[in-house]
């Protein structure tokens, strides 16, 4: 299923884009698209059942703006250096375990939301990335097997990146990470069961027409049930609960220079194989 | 006022310590204790004169726990080496800006709350800090004298770090900082107007009896309203947002070999002047 939440920002209303295309509203069946949702494999399977059986009334899409498919984020946890290509072109080495690090759940805005260019700011990047949605509680996970149990689903997030932010002015990298509408998210969140191999996806973004990220997570460092396996040794992950797994080599600070950092009025388009496709202006802050 | 939030852990209700140390029933008056209260100051203007007026209820304190003093925690923002004492006892120069990492939200826990030692630790220690509760939406703050009136109010926080996951597992520190329970606050969210200095508070934390840290807020290298200017340039700070602002001297990380990092059946008591007292038992997760 392609789970999402369409209408005015803080108004948003619970969807599903049907097998056909055709927009479908679920206000009538479910509250939200949230943790709790995501928890209760009763509730998605009822909304399976009702969408196969035509069930769902039609959504007017006219107008109507995609939010963040999830409507209350409990944290975004980021993997740092997790591709290969990436890892060569910034000249890091693969790190030995997973590089861990934060955005905030306040940064995620919609797929085809304004990015904002931080005041102050001369290195705002791209970064495509498959977002890993949690469904169940992952506490202390043992095996990789089990991992992917406890993922509810996938969804295409944009992690934008200030990279003297985020490497220049000292501690850790959350100065570069966490600026406003620095975490798109979206269009919609696609059920496991619809990603039979999530590390065999293609991702891509352009940046004004122009491809700039051509990868497959089959180059991930640590494949998702590695990450959610690792994570969870260190924190509890809650469903509602996000993971960025890392982006592929093409980013701005692995270009020569002058690097193509981004500026008001670029536009920037992503999408990742099955997930579906955003697009951003970008504005001054 | 003392805001604070009673009950069991997810049906806590909001409650008033007045001025005679006696609990007082806030759930007739406001619907909790979160952002939203906090950014309305009429509505804490409300309280307050009902408070002094003596209309609100007694509340019986029997069997009542004491939960964080805030329903829903945006983000938690921490600032790394923040004291020039505790800079010293790492090794560390003192930072020329503020260090900036993260928890996140779901590591609160009330006061008096247990602590989980997690699997495989053996380096779990204790950090007293003063915790900034932000009332005011701080974006761009351009002077330290505005910055203040950003904040809503002051807690006590206990910044449970994990030094080896936090140090020597590669990356950022944000493994050592995110375990579960690693974060009480409270009892108490003191409204600022109570706190008229908060760059003069004494902190103190005992572990088993014995006292470990004895600061004072006047040995910040960034004092309150630098550190909220300073991160309102990265982020967008909302009602609710929480930041912790450092810890004092006195750590185990700071200590000779071998250093007594804490293991299951310790008790930690933490207190900072005017804003309460808090104690936890520690287990094994």
């Amino acid at each position: 299923m392609k789970l999402l939440r369409v209408g005015t920002a803080g108004a948003e209303q619970p969807a599903l884009l049907d097998a056909e295309g055709t927009l479908r509203d679920l206000s009538g069946v479910v509250p939200d698209i949230d943790g709790p949702l995501l928890a209760d494999a009763a509730a998605l399977s009822r909304i399976r059942t009702a969408a196969e059986a035509g069930e769902l009334p039609e959504l007017d899409a006219d107008g109507l703006r995609i939010g963040p498919p999830l409507a209350r984020i409990g944290k975004v946890v980021c993997i740092g250096l997790n591709y290969h290509d990436h890892a060569r072109e910034t000249g890091a080495e693969p790190p030995p375990e997973p590089v861990i690090f934060f955005k905030a759940a306040d940064t995620v805005v919609g797929p085809h939301d304004t990015v904002l260019v931080p005041r102050g700011s001369t290195k705002t990047d791209w970064e495509v990335e498959l977002a890993v949605v949690i469904g169940r509680t992952a506490r202390y996970v043992e095996s990789q097997e089990e991992a992917l149990a406890h993922v509810a689903g996938y969804a295409v997030a944009h992690d934008v990146s200030e990279r003297e932010f985020q490497i220049e002015r000292g501690g850790t990298w959350d100065k570069g990470k966490n600026c406003e509408t620095f975490n798109p998210l979206g269009p919609w969140l696609v059920t496991a069961d619809e990603v039979p191999d999530p590390q065999n996806l293609g991702l891509r973004l352009w940046v004004n027409g122009e491809l700039k990220q051509d990868g497959s997570t089959a180059e991930q460092i640590f494949p998702v049930a590695e990450v959610v396996r690792y994570v969870s040794q260190f924190m509890t992950l809650y469903p509602g609960d996000v993971i960025n797994t890392g982006t592929p080599a093409g980013v701005a600070l692995g270009r020569p220079e002058p690097k193509p950092y981004l500026r008001a009025g670029d536009v920037v388009e992503l999408e990742i194989d099955g997930l579906g496709r955003q697009r951003q202006e970008l504005k001054d802050a």
